[in-house]
């Protein structure tokens, strides 16, 4: 393993969070809070690692797999390492397991906050716990591809390893120029939605700390009912946005190149919109048959209907009324299946994600076709395209992985002795990085409660979630740390 | 699809579960019971069916995979539906529901009870009860193979749709004989166990009915308070040989033929008692750091930690506590996940079984392995011998339709408008065959107040978990519905 080029990205990283760090400290001036100067602080020390860190360079910057991956995990750890220190030095949030477990539920857009009074922040906080999302939310790696140059191997082994999906499309030929339009679009959305929330009249404030959560599908808010206290018109833009934010970006590259036949005829997100508009009938169709939420108009149950299922499916977990103790069993169920469908890949949501879905639904129903025609090829299709078995065997290796880690984590966290629902939900919300639960875990409560023990197996939960896995299951190799101190240099032997 | 090949072996089902009726008939005869007569009448009722659809037969028997499937399914829906209507007659369980509820429950091997008050019944009923686990452990088909001559395809696709586990293993060249051999140790140890029990002073009916009870690892007491209030010697034998159940019989018959060595080194049947030590040591080391049940002596805590690990893991279900009230939550968890583990492959046991959890987890492995080596040629291993990249594929396929199958069941039942956990159990208790689940479907719960329709969910799962779900997921495709009703003869065009 080329350790310094892992350690070069990593200094880069912290250059740029440092950088970022001026954000929330020029918001703490504005509103006159002494909380802003421990940003500025940060954001030295941040600058000053990533130069060391800089300098310190090798002359050969190769990229293959395991540097890719290696470089992916250890930038989210030291990004939330570093990230979380404004929070104690300020003293906003003093411990520092729980800063680190809302800074890494940040950048990972898990949403799930250990703070029971949110309101108590200062504007400062408030402002970088939010900006987390929107860093997470695209990836900070995905931005550096753009600057860094490299002598062997592909960026696509960094790209790979950051971006959500079973397979990564390049909408150009070069990856750098992907990038760069991926977080055009990404922007661009963004803007829009802060314009909409504007027109709104949400104040300023409200409304830039809103549009960055939903675009990371991140879901902290700034008040302690999430959007509940918002008008239905906000409510309405938050929910659309966050359903366009879970769609593949690729779309959007569609209908800015104005091949809109393309755009429509996207499988993962015609599936993904047929998912919402199924689920959000299904629900509705059981508030009216037990007669849940009896004092509100059609009107009011569509919207909350529909926020809650967008902001589930793509994982961002903001929420408009207490679903779990409002919702008949039967649509409390349907969210919790919804949590693990995820949003699309090549999106900013997390999840297990619905082209990963679709394709195991596809080779259950190609085994059953078998049955009857043993000699017939039957190919699995996706996308218009045959889907290579490499990516049919590496989907169902996920699929295994993912069940592993989630059944260690309910085990592990039920060391705190709370009930089946709320340990099962709790891993569900993180390792789909939505944010609430249910129960102690639920959209009315906080995670402060759980162990410092459990609040690190949501920890890493939380990153294995937003990395897809693998970076993160790669730290617990013994391999890993034989690569990293290696007693003879390897030249390594693979070329791609 | 030869579907008169089909029928023909329903008719031998038939034939074979009127005989084995009169067992249920002498049994109440012995105690004066008029139930006793209701199985009489049903018994001459399943020959007369029988016959006709014997002497319906065609010329050709032949039994490719979709007829080896279809006549599995429909096997196993046509035994219980005959198989409940004792209980209907004789007025034990009056309602349809129930009925085939308790009987699919009982030759499923499940032993998820609806009674609530089961010393209430009459004995020659609480016998059938218990053998219906007898019977469906081994699997009837598996005894028929020995019996029906045919003319094409292989008696290996009724034996591979029945039988337990990712892939079968012929014990000697011969299928038929295979049947015979497993029959063999079948009978054996229940007879040993049958007769341990007697010198432990256990009641002769008692015994009878928990020797094949834990034979077929099915569960049904018939004490309401399942195992608790037998002595701590038959609690012991009890669970050792349920235990002995969960083992692949390919390592009984390698002790037969004196090949001690390959015994010992069987692989699944290492992990699978490494799962049992590993988890009871987990379990009783959180019974001691929570300070549970701290009125019982080392050696109980031993024998119920045991006794709940040996029953779960091997999918039984009998009990000798209330584990739900009396456990951490930790050790509930461990409980749960056991469920989904299950017992060997090619045991009367359910659940996912440890062989494809041992593959799924090698898959896993191996694919981090290949981050770090990404030319190395890395094949899986399982018993020593390169698992085929069909069994890979298949195995995966499996997971895939299990995680469907049951994430819809538990959307399906929480309409009843009960718990999370509640659900989650009940569908996790009887898709793996066990019984108890947790909540409103713990041990000292009973189904009865589900609805009807969560009923008939449940059945399906039983039957679908009892027979490895292609079977039952089949009859759910509208191919198979086709070809049961063909416009012009299909002439097979797949000869194996």
């Amino acid at each position: 393993m080329n350790f310094k080029s892992v350690t070069y990205v990593l200094g880069w990283v912290l250059n740029i969070e440092g950088a970022l760090m001026l954000l929330p400290f020029l918001v703490g001036i504005i509103y006159g809070e002494n909380q802003a100067y421990s940003f500025l602080i940060m954001a030295a020390i941040c600058v000053a690692f990533g130069i060391i860190l800089i300098f310190n360079k090798s002359k050969n910057l190769t990229f293959y797999t395991r540097e890719g991956f290696a470089a992916t995990a250890l930038t989210w750890i030291v990004m939330s390492l570093f990230g979380c220190m404004p929070f104690i030095i300020n003293g906003d949030i003093p411990s520092f397991t729980n800063a680190l477990f809302e800074t890494v539920s940040g950048f990972t857009t898990t949403g799930a906050s250990i703070l029971d009074d949110v309101e108590a922040l200062s504007h400062a906080s408030l402002f970088w716990r939010s900006f987390t999302h929107w860093i997470g939310g695209m990836g900070v790696l995905v931005f550096l591809l753009a600057l860094i140059p490299m002598t062997g191997g592909s960026p696509m082994n960094i790209m790979k390893a950051e971006s959500p999906g079973p397979t990564v499309s390049k909408l150009v030929p070069k990856v750098r120029q992907t990038a760069f339009v991926l977080y055009a679009i990404y922007i661009t959305l963004t803007v829009l939605e802060f314009l909409f929330l504007i027109i709104g009249r949400m104040p300023i404030f409200d409304a830039i700390t809103t549009a960055v959560g939903t675009a990371g599908t991140g879901g902290f808010g700034i008040k302690a009912d999430s959007m509940a206290s918002y008008s239905p018109y906000i409510q309405w833009i938050v929910g659309i946005f966050m359903m366009l934010f879970g769609i593949n970006f690729v779309v959007y590259f569609l209908l800015y190149t104005k091949r809109f036949k393309m755009a429509v005829l996207h499988e993962e997100a015609r599936y993904y919109l047929g998912i919402i508009l199924v689920a959000a009938g299904a629900i509705t169709c059981s508030l009216y048959l037990t007669g849940s939420m009896p004092d509100m108009g059609f009107a009011d149950k569509i919207r909350h209907t529909f926020f809650q299922v967008a902001s589930i499916i793509t994982t961002t977990g903001f929420s408009t009324i207490d679903y779990e103790a409002l919702w008949p069993q039967f649509a409390v169920v349907i969210l919790l299946g919804l949590m693990f469908v995820g949003a699309c890949a090549g999106s900013t949501g997390g999840g297990i994600k619905v082209s990963r879905f679709l394709i195991l639904f596809r080779s259950v129903r190609k085994e059953i076709t078998l049955f009857f025609h043993p000699k017939r090829v039957v190919n699995l299709r996706s996308e218009g395209k045959t889907v290579p078995n490499e990516t049919i065997r590496s989907i169902n290796v996920f699929i295994g992985a993912y069940i592993f880690l989630f059944a260690a984590s309910v085990l592990l966290i039920s060391v705190d002795g709370y009930d089946f629902t709320t340990n099962f939900s709790a891993i569900a919300a993180t390792i789909n990085n939505i944010g609430p639960g249910l129960g102690k875990a639920g959209p009315t409560e906080s995670f402060f409660s759980f162990s410092k023990f459990s609040k690190y197996v949501m920890i890493f939960d939380m990153l294995a979630g937003r990395l897809e896995l693998y970076p993160m299951l790669m730290l617990l190799s013994p391999e890993f740390w034989k690569s990293v101190v290696p007693k003879h240099k390897i030249r390594s032997q693979e070329r791609k």
